[in-house]
């Protein structure tokens, strides 16, 4: 008799944000002429950069000619787009790493879902709360917790707290753990990490000898100097970090599938013999085997993302974002709503009117500000009584619904 | 401190085709002069449909433009793209399915993997021998086996032999397993099922309540009527098996990235305590929360491998390898080399001569006649002594290699 794997069945709801689409559908189903803005999904919205659908043509033009076709291409995907990523973004920052460290995938989703596969069932994993639903279900999914209790706390995994009275910057955990995700500039809180908190975190990891996943998918839009972009801007990050980035937020490719993780490659964990094994090994015999490279045309896409034509278009449209976010978080001050973030990411964290549920706040903005935003408790318990909106619409959208909750919650 | 999975360690050499790979470059880097023909890795050469290449273009048009643009779409895959897969390659076999029975992937060697996420590691999985060494290595890397004997045989996996003995058709194992991997056409050998075969594999797992996973890869090479296309055309098949279906061969998208996973929605395995749980929940749970869909352009160029002028064109160009493995079959027998498939296959099953090892096979065909095959026995051990030889060449370069092998060992 076939068995299913019963971690499944712990987890407590649906995915976030298919949860989400399912209300606003069947609020649009029943409201078909409401003019629904949607600042839910951190999905972007804005065209893809001039230069990158030029190359995203030519590499599907490749693929029309026997004498420039590409089949399967490495599963660590082209060294020329390793070798563009390492040049354009991580020299700048003072990072030197080598094609072999760096692993292109289809997404930081899977990546650092995926990444899972490579560690033993019984390290202990720390999380943020709130956090991005990902790291929490994708732990439960694989067997590392048990039963979840009533607030949603799964037991086994360490939640560490980001809430007003740590201005969103969690403390070290007191007990010892082996994993610790890290989501800078985070979403959902929009709040970024100092060079010194990094630090901190770095150091705690060398000294017990954990791992530090860290997601640096939106470091695109930090727009304050001396925030770290990269982990391995922190001396020591080569012998405790993998980092995620995506192009996902950076680039507009959340429906074009292009992500990275780096691995250095001093970076090890442990036999439970005590023996050093070099994780970058690991997840090269993992991606080799259940992966097998991501679109070639999307390669070339990802590689004009630095030319010389499209870095300033690229940012051009992080600018237009991060004006959404200006607006979103001065008009929200303006109507007396407490809120974070939002300076140096795509996020703003709000405080829910009059102490409302995270939930009841979601119903309260789809049905009568025609508004669609993510409920904080989505993110985790200590979200609750928050809200993210995120800042990828259009100027007018925004504005309308800045408007619109102004009007119903300004003083 | 962090602990690896060590199911890993347990894997005994490299994934076959990067250490083919690591030899071929080897040979080229001494010989820079030779003319190397390549008939080893399964990949294909020909370029793009047309129409592929125009809907491709098309759907990265649509990224260019605001109106027009797609973020994040359903991790499952696009409707449109579901039904028309139903419509054109399900339907005409007699098999009725529902959008939501069908997953877009990024590819079936990912899928293959993945699908392992969702059931229990006390599953009792039995493989073919020799086999496509994904479905080995994923289960010994999730965990599911002890170590490999001497031979290449892992602890706690079953496998079954497939020989001339048994022209190849796996026995049904004698002792009880839960899941079982088919594979037809066969990767490597290059043969097909029956019908009837099929069906005793069906009514052996509705009887146990095992779960057959079909792979399906090379169902667009079939050339024989009768031959089944899909498991689907089984009676019972819809609550014993999952299909796996790929866009690499069948239509040149090795390196553009698109496969299919249909799992029925009656499809059930159990828990522990014996509650029946549909697979189809499960999976969709599993990519909801690892996955982030396929790039849209992609599944934009995979609809149109049916549209009316993509089918055509899709089709001469698997008539175009046919013919390759014609020609391989042919000269093969005309060297006295006894082969096998490649007739609804694009796979060519050969018994070294000489009763050569396969890799020395492999050593002597790559130094002598400068051609890359692959060897059998790194399909398992069963393979040991033959060898694949695949149809995705020009045929200058087939009709080439075939000359120098018949040079070497025609009589």
């Amino acid at each position: 008799m076939t068995l299913i794997n019963e971690n499944y069945l712990k987890l407590k709801a649906g995915y976030l944000f298919p949860e989400i689409g399912r209300r606003v559908k069947a609020f649009t189903d029943a409201n078909p002429e409401a003019k629904v803005i949607r600042l839910g999904i951190g999905d972007v919205t804005r065209p893809l950069a001039p230069a990158v659908i030029k190359a995203f043509h030519d590499g599907v033009d490749d693929l029309a000619r026997g004498e420039s076709f590409h089949g399967y291409g490495p599963e660590q995907g082209y060294d020329w787009l390793s070798k563009i990523i390492i040049e354009k973004s991580y020299k700048p920052l003072g990072v030197e790493l080598m094609p072999s460290e760096v692993f292109i995938s289809d997404g930081s989703k899977c990546d650092s879902a995926n990444i899972l596969d490579i560690l033993a069932l019984d390290n202990k994993v720390a999380i943020c709360d709130p956090v991005y639903p990902v790291y929490n279900d994708t732990n439960v999914m694989i067997g590392r917790s048990g039963e979840a209790d009533d607030k949603g706390y799964y037991e086994g995994l360490v939640y560490m707290p980001c809430t007003e009275a740590n201005n969103f910057a969690p403390a070290l955990p007191k007990e010892e753990v082996d994993i610790i995700y890290l989501c800078y500039p985070n979403n959902p809180t929009g709040m970024v990490a100092t060079r010194t908190e990094l630090k901190a975190w770095v150091d705690y990891a060398n000294a017990q000898g954990s791992l530090i996943f860290f997601d640096a998918a939106y470091e695109a839009f930090i727009s304050e100097p001396g925030i770290p972009h990269s982990i391995y801007e922190i001396e020591g990050a080569k012998t405790c970090a993998i980092e995620f980035r995506s192009f996902s937020k950076t680039a507009g490719f959340t429906g074009v599938r292009c992500g990275l993780t780096v691995i250095p490659e001093q970076l090890m964990a442990l036999t439970k013999s005590g023996e050093k094994v070099a994780l970058n090994k690991l997840w090269n015999r993992r991606q080799s085997t259940k992966f097998n490279g991501v679109s070639y045309p999307v390669q070339r896409a990802a590689a004009a993302v630095y030319s010389e034509e499209g870095w300033p278009q690229v940012q051009e449209t992080i600018s237009f974002y991060m004006e959404n976010a200006r607006l979103i978080l001065a008009g929200l001050k303006a109507a007396g709503i407490t809120c974070y973030g939002g300076v140096n990411a795509p996020y703003i964290w709000l405080k829910t009117p009059e102490g409302m549920k995270s939930w009841d706040f979601f119903d309260k903005l789809l049905n009568e500000c025609h508004v669609v935003g993510t409920p904080g408790s989505g993110f985790g318990p200590s979200g609750e009584g928050y809200f993210r909106l995120s800042a990828f619409g259009s100027h007018e959208n925004v504005q309308e619904a800045i408007q619109r909750i102004q009007q119903k919650w300004g003083k």
